[in-house]
């Protein structure tokens, strides 16, 4: 279905188009490899080309000739997702929005930006005018763009206040192409917005992005010891519940994650030792040092204000989230992991079902997430991986226990996500692109609406590098 | 027990003492009137002089003074409390520490002031320097006083987000002076400020106060309206568990209380109609529409940046909390409130469980609170009074359902709380107030320990007007 690739591609030679063999195999890839069943089925996946836009207009002319040629179009931002939101499965065009990174306006609440910038460049920015900063962001911040966290991602570090990004509040407005003869740019707010947030491109290009802001605090990050898990569960929980102290974020790391993959942690704990990483504002430390003081297992190893350690960790955030993955497995390449969601209010009692039962095989990392008001557990759980059959079966137990999981193995809207078509995405990709070039092969409700969903979705029209 | 009061007043003269009988009645008095029952037992209290000191030097020379001739002190701000907690009820000095209304230091998230500010011209200074406002205040922001409310209150606009004034991280620090020969100067973090923070002045007088701040916005106030009470309450609920929507305010009136009682909304309403009062940030306007929009029977009859009334209602907040039952008040003096916590989880059964027993005697006024990370409500719950006798049985039946009353008829810190002696004040009390001259029969385990709560506690000591 790759269309008329050549023709696309000279009639789009004026833009910003990389001439690279290496660029190219590059920006046709994101971060699928964490799962080791996107590896065996993604690696040679590329694109024909790759066109990085400098204005709306230039994505609208993209669409247009794409459009024209049937070519598809795969667009991403920097790549970082895990779930393969990014790979150009047809082959044909990337769309790389690099370059639409402006900050239109900011003020204390609110932004309005491009969709190409960095988050971290974007928080600095909204620091600087309003003192302000983004309510969440992925772990990944340094180098993520706020499109792709917006298309790609469902929450990250803040989520322990704000819940997540498909909340009412989390999202003002998005400005939208479509991918028609003529390309229309369309407005969603509301309820509208659930069309196009998290449906990774599939249906519209997200060229303007308004979102809500948090106040900017200088946090403090911490890392807290406890030589049990439980307690230290409980901890992450109990303060998150503590409605007087300001948080970003509780991540709580079962044994030995952090003895075996933080290698600047390593020297400061134990195999045994369970750790607990933190963002406190400095006017709630008081109440933070008040808290904690009632719990006599709980040990304050590191603050970013206040310590003695020769080699600093660097951002407590960026041990949370999938980053806690990542270190896992660039000291142990058979790691991968699991999204799973602990809800309230049996997450407790079914964080610990899963540990008793799959510990050490799975070892428990927890991010404190707000879901309706209530303080749960997201799970991001490190997986000693040995057969997909076994990795099958884990999250088959899982779910049979009453823990929902968003597969991390699967590179299609519906299995990373509750496994039902999202009515609301299809309708408005049959209006928004009605070729279906959108990034092809991420929705099974397009391809084949009658999929039972009993076995791994494997898209008929995957393309590898010849 | 007045002691030497001639003497001490002699020995004061050159400090700001009140010359007027008018204003030393006016300054004996505060907002007790609320309850029938404490108006029958406290209107005659009067204190013998009345002192305004300019400086914590000041306070502490009142202090000396007074305990070197044994003249008991009793310490006020604006006197808008409730519960009678600044009475003189055995006359001798009333402090009043209008003067103490510095702000020493702002920034973005903490506030260092003196009591004596209004909540009002505190939040004016601080979102003048720091874009900041407090995170809770009483619905008398215009004119009580921060000392007052820290000392007196217990939560308020803000606590359905921040929760309580007792919850960790909502007060920082406390600057107190004790009543001894040799007054000390003492400072409060973490633990120990519950020795003071809601103890009305009986074991020391706060003279400088360290609180957390939270962002300012541009609060959207608005009434939503409903036909039916259980929508109406389950919509404020709702809202509040909305993570990604930012509120300050959400309150319930059962019918008619807004047609009876709220003038300026009286025109745009039915008898039957049920008011939720809301403070919405303006970055959440938009999710905020969306919630909204999905419940057919709510209708947005105010909004205070876009609205056609011709006389405006003035804060939303006004409307809320004690300020319901004040305007109740005007209209129908024979109307008093209770206070009551409707705990999660059974907080709306609660709820309707009292309605069922008592509207119209009683009619639900609901405050939305956080209470250890979960939303409740608290009940300020309008009373048609009859008799001293039905009122107490009013009380005794919540509490056998399980609505716990925190009883706003009562003088006492017991009878007004838990009905349990507070241990770390009454301990902060023999230390910082050996004589038991602060606010006397405020406390009933330091005039009686054996107290057995089976009655109203009446203080010995209580000297009227003569």
């Amino acid at each position: 279905m790759t269309g008329n690739v050549a023709a696309a591609k000279a009639a789009l030679a004026h833009l910003d188009i990389e001439k690279s063999d290496t660029a190219i195999k590059a920006k046709s890839r994101d971060f699928f490899w964490y799962s080791p069943v996107l590896k065996a089925r993604l690696d040679d996946v590329i694109a024909d080309f790759v066109i990085s836009p400098r204005s709306e207009d230039e994505v609208i002319e993209v669409l247009k000739v794409c459009y024209e040629h049937d070519v598809p179009v795969t667009t991403r931002g920097a790549g970082t997702g895990n779930y393969g939101q990014a790979m150009p499965l047809a082959g044909g065009c990337v769309m790389h929005l690099q370059h639409l990174n402006k900050v239109k306006h900011v003020e204390p609440g609110r932004v309005i930006c491009e969709p190409g910038i960095l988050l971290k460049d974007l928080d600095a920015v909204c620091i600087e005018k309003a003192a302000h900063e983004l309510r969440m962001f992925s772990s990944t911040w340094a180098t993520a763009s706020v499109g792709g966290f917006i298309a790609g991602g469902s929450g990250g570090v803040g989520s322990c206040t704000w819940g997540s990004l498909r909340d009412l509040g989390n999202i003002i407005r998005l400005r939208v192409v479509t991918m028609e003869a003529e390309p229309r740019v369309l407005e969603f707010r509301g309820e509208e917005l659930a069309r196009v947030s998290h449906a990774y491109g599939t249906n519209g290009i997200i060229t303007e992005l308004e979102l809500p802001l948090a106040p900017a605090y200088d946090w403090v990050e911490m890392f807290v010891a406890f030589d049990d898990f439980t307690p230290a569960m409980e901890f992450a929980e109990d303060l998150a519940n503590q409605d007087g102290i300001l948080i970003k974020l509780a991540t709580v790391f079962e044994a030995p994650i952090t003895h075996d993959y933080f290698q600047r942690v390593r020297p400061h704990v134990e195999p045994g030792t369970n750790l607990v990483g933190l963002l406190v504002a400095p006017q709630s430390m008081d109440g933070f040092e008040t808290f904690t003081a009632r719990r006599p297992g709980a040990r304050v190893i590191y603050r970013s204000d206040d310590h003695d350690w020769p080699k600093a960790p660097g951002r407590v955030f960026e041990y949370g989230w999938n980053h806690t993955t990542l270190r896992a497995l660039k000291v142990d390449p058979s790691i991968t992991y699991l999204q799973v969601r602990y809800g309230f209010p049996k997450h407790r009692e079914l964080v610990e079902k899963m540990r008793s039962e799959f510990s050490p095989e799975v070892l428990q990392h927890l991010e404190v997430l707000r879901e309706n008001g209530k303080v749960m557990f997201a799970g991001l759980s490190l997986v000693k991986f040995t057969t997909e059959e076994r990795l099958d079966e884990i999250v088959r137990l899982h779910e049979e226990a009453g823990a929902m999981i968003f597969n991390p193995h699967r590179y299609t809207l519906e299995e990373g996500g509750r496994q039902t078509v999202d009515d609301r995405q299809l309708r408005f990709k049959r209006e928004a692109d009605p070729k279906g070039l959108l990034n092809p092969g991420k929705m099974i409700a397009w391809d084949d609406p009658d999929w039972a969903y009993d076995r791994m979705y494997a898209y008929p029209g995957l393309k590898a590098a010849e």
